[in-house]
């Protein structure tokens, strides 16, 4: 059936995000429509603010450029060399180890377990095939350039202390893996994966044979 | 962890909306920022959009006013009075048959059968104990006095000729179903329920003992 214009293009603009079907998209508009145009106004300027977010120039992490940085009279390129996220530019944290992972929630994740300090590095959403993609070719020669330049200062002579492959234990995030080790091995010291094995809280009678084997195979 | 303060914003104007946890929020935020500034535009300016509309004076479906009535000029309360859906103003169909929905999306489902001509009216979600909140009541007045100043055209002398309540099959729809029917009876010549029963396409060895004893109850 017909429905207003506004909300026909609400729910089709909705739909094109991930993990949300038109049904999800349809009944979030009547919802929006009932919580009236105060949520609406608020909700639509939040997103119009997010156009406001750059990618961190080490990490790929989106970042909130300064406001001084933002200035009109700056030299664009050069702003833009500049922009660094909140870790990348942390003092306190290690520069000479870097965990790739895939995507800025993978990051999230793995920081708010509080166990990691040295810097990361987003290679963006491994394909199905496991192959990279051209743009993310683009990411990992980024990387190796900024290990060469020093400019995430590293062990010296271009290589870097240890690189962490921090992929889904999947059979996709394994073959990237290899892919991208064989790239990264020459600039860096070491190169390591995250631990395999039982989740802790997790019952062995119900864990598969997969994640079984792998915490045999890697028992300590 | 500290995200920049328009990605929090984001997340958290998006976790109001129900069946959106924060987790589904932030996987959708960096989704957005990675699909650029032009898709955040546009998603912003649907939802701005999305201000324009106005529940039908009639039946409470959102509804756009045609811009001539949007005009500045215009009489607020005027205007209102007029503001009617498409199905409310659709000539062709029979005024005197209304449906109670809970929903919008249930009146969409309702409407894409094809199988109903009659006119809607929406109650809006009911809440979980069954009895409806003060402003349903001030919706369910509203009907009653519709019918009564005959604006929905009726059967005469303030009745109509049927009115339908459209509910979902649980013990929480058939519980306002029996008092909205109450309320109702004294306005209309017949009150009707849905039908109750094996759904078409369905199993009997899958159905549940609920649906089974309606569909034997109610076999024609």
């Amino acid at each position: 059936m017909r429905l207003p214009s506004p909300i026909e293009q609400f729910i089709a603009k909705l739909s094109e995000l991930p993990s949300l079907g038109p049904r999800q998209a349809t009944r979030l508009a009547f919802h929006l429509l009932r919580m009236g145009n105060i949520s609406m106004k608020e909700l639509g300027d939040a997103i119009h603010d997010m156009r406001t977010i750059q990618p961190c120039t080490h990490c790929f992490f989106p970042t909130q450029a300064p406001k001084s940085e933002l200035s009109p009279h700056a030299d664009n390129k050069d702003q833009n060399q500049k922009l660094r996220c909140h870790i990348c530019k942390d003092p306190r944290r290690t520069p000479t180890i870097i965990m790739v992972v895939e995507k800025e929630t993978d990051l999230i994740s793995l920081e708010k377990s509080g166990k990691f300090n040295g810097h990361y590095f987003i290679i963006g959403e491994i394909p199905k095939t496991g192959i990279l993609e051209e743009w993310q070719n683009l990411r990992l020669a980024h990387l190796k350039s900024l290990i060469q330049k020093e400019l995430i200062p590293s062990a010296g002579s271009g290589h870097t202390e240890e690189i962490i492959l921090g992929f889904n234990p999947t059979s996709v995030g394994d073959f990237s893996a290899s892919l991208i080790a064989r790239e990264l091995k020459p600039f860096t010291k070491k190169i390591s994966y995250l631990g395999r094995g039982l989740p802790t809280g997790g019952e062995i009678e119900f864990a598969d044979d997969e994640t079984l084997g792998s915490a045999l195979e890697r028992r300590s």
